[in-house]
């Protein structure tokens, strides 16, 4: 241990407790990945804080010192957003996971940053009340923030950065702000709230979060739809779109994908191109849609098309989709997933989806696509050998490819995983002059880039 | 004239054609003012813009002297947004006023910052569609941008905000930038359309701006219901959003601004709080939506409801909505409006709005309320003489008691009318500490603090 660091871990020690602090090198490899592909890096030391003041005084000395902080929540980011690449500090939110308030009346929800998607959802659904933002993963809401995520229900309730009303923020300098207030809207100064959400840990560390929830709708139907080609499913769903009807849900699975999770379940779901979706909201209403849905998936050729209402009907309908990413890690032993996030307007998502398919055919690796395509936001993945140089040559080659097209549309390198490590070589190409805005914002918050250091921006 | 006006009215000649550049006293006092009550300041010079080349070159000439700009859109902001306070030039962008792109497949549309919302929504409707934020006033699309603006829609739609996927943005070094891109959503970067929407000016000009519209819905119906109380208006509506009905237009008008309505249309409606409420979607949604609310309103003692759905009469029946703020002017000549815009949290609206009655009353001035009851946001209006110290003092002495007060609970000194010079010095209060990172960005972009200085930041 460098004399530098055993002095932070020893100042460390003196301003929290001594399970709060850790140099293990086990607790270390936790927090050097990430669900990514990304090359794990060790941090120097890990500490799990469990106050607002805990976290000050961590951002104070590693501010003295200079030192690197990376805030870490489940670990579940997807673009090594939460890798240590220079080392230094970890900072594992995992303590502070208390849900501080509910506010039924106001459909506010006030937690510590690593509480979890579903123990919020467990708690709110006593009060009838849902989190909506649905990435899949069991993700802190901290570190949801942290990316803007969003998933499968963005199209009808928004990504992370609509839900959030107010931060608690500790900054480079180790003062605390908030970004925002409780009311529903405000044109009362800079829109801070939307500045933090998205900054992956660049900017400030979150040490309470006050969200937006929802009631759980009273009716809701699902739907599972084949198609003969992706672009009929696609046409298909833009045209429902633009009708305006509702929809809360609607994602893509391609052929291959299917055929995994088939492989994976044992199930036998027919091989094609097939579109999942939800409609909530109330029964009559719902009925309605659902019968122009129908009448407009036929007129594009849909294959079959089933609605179920009640929940266990519901998750199984699902079952396909909830299973994809599982289905492929296990199909491909040894093999990491090389996934794409563009996000494009809806007129060119067809066309993008095509390119992908060739891009896959191209790279001789196996692999398929998923889409939130109410979003234009998709999921392109090649299943590669992080040890073949060639592979990862090739499976790279194809993510930029994929982005290329994407910018080339008046798309955007990330629609949900965030720039991490990942997507921080695109950021000028697809900002341009603004970039240069975001790294002056940067460097006037955390003037010596101890905030996450290494994402999003090139060092 | 000075020396330096001189000088830079020569210069804007060398860069501008001659009838794009005016010192004419009539013109001055136009930009002068805005639709508030704050003083009118005249500008040294107004300019009139026609492409984003002509915006870089003056900003370049006011950035190498020093002299401040203030963007001019359509002169209807309400907390003298536009007011050149530092005089200067004011950039009048009614000439960039061109709709430059409709994109029906992915609803959205690129326009000049002087489109005024009617002139956009005549175009779209061609298209079946609709620029859906509604302020009241034919703002410019650029100053709507600028102040965040939203009004009677924004329950269902959401904010100005809510709306921006990019803006064209000439910085105060003459630089352009975009702000984001086309896609639904992203994850990549600072969020600088957030940052600069909301921002009245002060970081920079907006050139071209990519907002989100939307399909007109099939089936609208419009709804009228009276109350003995604003106390059970408020809570009829506070549980009609908590059972999760989509509402698409929610507005409270009290007992005395009925009156005024009444008086200046010769109606007569029944002088009571009413609220004017809307719903969009598809038919049998919709009267599932009307039924069970005349069955909550009817719990809350709800006097008569009644619902339309032909367009004629459905503007019938919000006429008295619609002609308030004419009412009250025309009711009260040579007198002017001090309108509040507090928003607060929902669960604290019932009594905010009772605070805000007895602080009327207080002024011993006449006065009422109006509001949007399903964001929290709503005006509480007094009339007064501006040629008396006395009445001034106390019309601004009661919107200081509802600013106070709604902060106390959590909420925002301004819900859509912005910052401007009428709500600068409640900042530090509203924001704390947050206040010094909204200056430092400021300060990074704008060094010379010539970008509408004395907005939002007192100097």
């Amino acid at each position: 241990m460098s004399y530098i660091v055993s002095t932070v871990v020893e100042e460390l020690l003196t301003v929290l407790k001594e399970d709060q602090v850790t140099t293990n090198e086990t607790v270390r490899e936790l927090h050097a990945k990430d669900e990514s592909h990304h090359k794990p890096i060790l941090p120097d030391v890990v500490v799990f804080p469990r106050s607002t003041e805990d976290v000050q005084a961590i951002v104070k000395l590693a501010s003295q010192h200079l030192i690197p902080i990376v805030p870490f929540g489940a670990g579940s980011s997807l673009e090594g957003n939460s890798i240590p690449v220079h080392k230094g500090i970890s900072i594992d939110f995992s303590q502070m996971n208390e849900i501080l308030e509910i506010s039924p009346e106001d459909l506010l929800v006030k937690v510590q940053p690593g509480v979890t998607r579903l123990q919020l959802n467990k708690e709110l659904k006593k009060h009838g009340l849902q989190f909506t933002v649905d990435p899949g993963a069991d993700a802190s809401i901290g570190g949801m923030v942290a990316t803007n995520a969003s998933g499968t229900t963005a199209v009808h309730y928004g990504v992370m950065r609509d839900q959030v009303r107010d931060l608690e923020v500790v900054l480079a300098d180790g003062s605390v702000i908030h970004t925002g207030n409780l009311a529903v809207k405000s044109s009362s100064g800079y829109h801070l709230n939307g500045l933090f959400v998205g900054s992956e840990g660049t900017l400030g560390c979150f040490t309470e979060i006050t969200i937006q929830v929802y009631g759980i709708p009273e009716f809701v139907t699902a739907g599972r739809a084949v198609f003969e080609t992706v672009d009929a499913a696609i046409d298909a769903v833009t045209v429902l779109r633009q009708a305006g009807i509702q929809i809360g849900r609607v994602e893509l699975v391609d052929a291959f994908s299917v055929r995994q999770a088939n492989i994976y379940k044992e199930t036998n779901y027919e091989e094609k191109p097939t579109i999942f979706l939800e409609f909530h909201g109330n029964q009559s209403g719902m009925e309605e849609d659902v019968a122009y849905t129908k009448e407009i998936f036929e007129e594009f050729g849909c294959l079959s098309i089933s609605f179920e209402t009640d929940t266990a009907s519901r998750n199984k309908l699902w079952e396909v989709r909830h299973h994809i990413a599982y289905a492929y890690t296990h199909g491909y032993p040894g093999r990491k997933m090389m996934t794409t996030d563009v996000c494009v307007p809806i007129s060119k998502l067809a066309a993008a989806i095509r390119f992908a398919r060739t891009q896959i055919e191209e790279t001789g690796l196996e692999g398929g696509v998923i889409g939130h395509v109410g979003d234009g936001n998709f999921h392109a993945m090649v299943m590669f050998d992080t040890n073949s140089e060639d592979e990862v040559a090739r499976a790279t080659k194809f993510n930029e490819n994929l982005v290329e097209f994407a910018l080339s549309q008046g798309g955007t390198c990330t629609g949900e995983h965030g720039v991490g490590i990942g997507k921080s070589k695109y950021q000028q190409k697809e900002h341009g002059a603004a970039l240069q805005v975001m790294k002056a914002i940067k460097v006037t918050l955390d003037p010596n880039n101890i905030m996450n250091p290494g994402k999003i921006f090139i060092d």
